[in-house]
């Protein structure tokens, strides 16, 4: 799932270049790259499908070596991930009713690649023999109130590593996070599914027909040249709805794997900023001409070509890209998707 | 004198355009823009000269209408002001041996044009009758330690308006600069002296023989074809020298003019602070696409195509140009020019 047009790291990301697309890490790679290349390390990449805007679909051919035209599922507008994934698996259905699936965010960091890809074939042994919708949790390490929760059943465990699961949970707050961390039964919902095609296909036709019925009218249509437009008109009639709400939370036959392969969403500067290099002064610095005197805790991301030359800053995002240059307090960073109101206000669309 | 390549600025300023050649206060108009309007306003301007580093022909072509190749004198290179002021001194003698003389820095500011018109035509007047040399003395409004000063002898005036010179005093320390603003007998040295020909030339001749001599050796060449060449032999020859080190001090027939027109040399970020419109919030501001939040007594100058958000800065300096960038407190601007050494170290001559 590779739709999300994502604000929050404005100017760095743009609507026309979001997250997934970007190496917001300075490592040398997108983040979609990294997940493409963690997944075919065990899935052959031909197997591999990428829905996402349409607007991006040039940018998915440029960055995914061996992935062609059509394996990229192309949204005409958002719509959450429901009708993503029911569009998906319909897809799938007429290539190969038998599959299994792995559903999973294009955008989000795994550390420790080996204990994911041990976890994930764990879960597709699992579905083989089951009738089962298995999502991984992740082991809290604090007490996040950034993220989802699910709650699992206590003790009770399948095949020693799953989990049954009881609710998933919104956002808590703090002092919500941290009985959910004591309880020991809260996992972060990381968004990763693993399901076969049959046990989906039989969720989404019982806990959320109508969006399964507009899919499934076009049966006959998937994989043909008529796909765009009939996703067009389909993806007009839906109402944008997340799995979670549609499926997860109704269904009964929900697992998960608790995990602790080092994942992140990287959905703030914050949670970034922990796993970007830190100089000696515990600036995370991007850009190859950027020169700090006095300056620490700071986030630099600067394009190479631009010399800078900061002096006296802490605890502050500095980021330029595109001729737009953002000064942040990092306390303030959710103040980002104000300013970014006041931009298109005032300057209209052409900086968003 | 258009000379300068002072590097207080940058990367406002930079070697291929300092500070005389910008619009540093954001007014619409270059400092030596300024300058020129200045005077135009009660000396014709095919009677002013302008002399620079033969780099910046061009630009002050293309800055000040009205002004031809013949009435720029080129240096080749850097020799500080006696040089600069015995060659125009010998260049003007060959025009009009009965010329009196206004010289001035290009890149000062004056607030009130009128007291300052009405002061050098007092001085003008002053050295039709009298062998002096006059040099206009800033009333201290604070006791500055960024300028040299000037010492009046007390209570003698002549003609009113004119004190006799005592001394010429370096940049003083702060204890120093309290005691000169309280003697009321020290002024801030502004650079612009009034003279005729034949004093300055007398004065040249006696108390800097050595460049006198050199540039005596050119008397039938200014003004032909050749003055370039002599004058880059000359220039190679002469030592670099001020005019206050090299005459002022020594001569007994300077004075001075008391002065009170809204004077400053602008010779710091500081300086230009104080002279630059501010918003409610204390920022002085230069770009058409700055947004601040949470921010204040920042001197920010940006390009007009730029966007910039700022949050949660205070006294900072935020500057970009030509895709160089520099954030720095105020109160380390001193500093600037150590960052400035760094760069050239590190990255080379292509940023200066």
């Amino acid at each position: 799932m590779a739709g999300g047009v994502g604000s929050r790291f404005w100017p760095f990301s743009r609507t026309k270049r979001p997250k997934q697309f970007l190496d917001i890490l300075g490592v040398g790679k997108t983040l979609i790259q990294m997940t493409y290349d963690r997944f075919s390390r065990f899935i052959p990449k031909e197997n591999i499908f990428i829905v996402s805007n349409q607007q991006y679909e040039e940018i998915i051919l440029e960055q995914l070596e061996g992935i062609t035209k059509n394996q990229i599922l192309s949204e005409p507008m958002m719509r959450n991930t429901a009708p993503c994934i029911t569009y998906a698996s319909f897809k799938i259905h007429k290539l190969n009713p038998n599959a299994n699936i792995i559903v999973t965010p294009s955008d989000h960091l795994i550390l420790k690649e080996d204990e994911f890809i041990d976890i994930a074939t764990k879960g597709l042994n699992f579905i083989k023999n089951k009738d089962a919708l298995v999502t991984l949790g992740i082991t809290p390490t604090h007490p996040e109130t950034g993220y989802g929760y699910i709650q699992a059943h206590s003790g009770q465990t399948e095949n020693e590593i799953l989990k049954k699961v009881k609710t998933f949970t919104e956002k808590p707050d703090i002092k919500m996070a941290n009985l959910f961390l004591e309880s020991g039964d809260f996992f972060w919902n990381s968004g990763i599914f693993i399901w076969s095609l049959t046990s989906i296909m039989e969720a989404l036709k019982e806990h959320t027909p109508d969006i399964y019925i507009l899919f499934k009218e076009g049966i006959d249509i998937y994989n043909t040249t008529s796909e765009a437009s009939f996703i067009e008109k389909t993806y007009n009639e839906c109402n944008p709805i997340s799995i979670d709400y549609a499926v997860m939370e109704k269904a009964d036959n929900v697992y998960m794997i608790p995990s602790s392969f080092g994942w992140s969403d990287l959905g703030t500067w914050s949670a970034l900023y922990t796993h970007m290099e830190k100089d000696e002064n515990n600036n995370a610095i991007n850009g190859n001409n950027v020169m700090t005197y006095k300056t620490n805790n700071c986030i630099i991301k600067m394009p190479n070509d631009k010399l800078v030359i900061i002096n006296g800053l802490c605890n502050h995002i500095i980021v330029e890209r595109d001729n737009i240059l953002l000064i942040c307090k990092k306390e303030d960073e959710q103040k980002i998707k104000h300013f970014l109101e006041d931009v298109k206000s005032e300057k209209g669309n052409k900086y968003i």
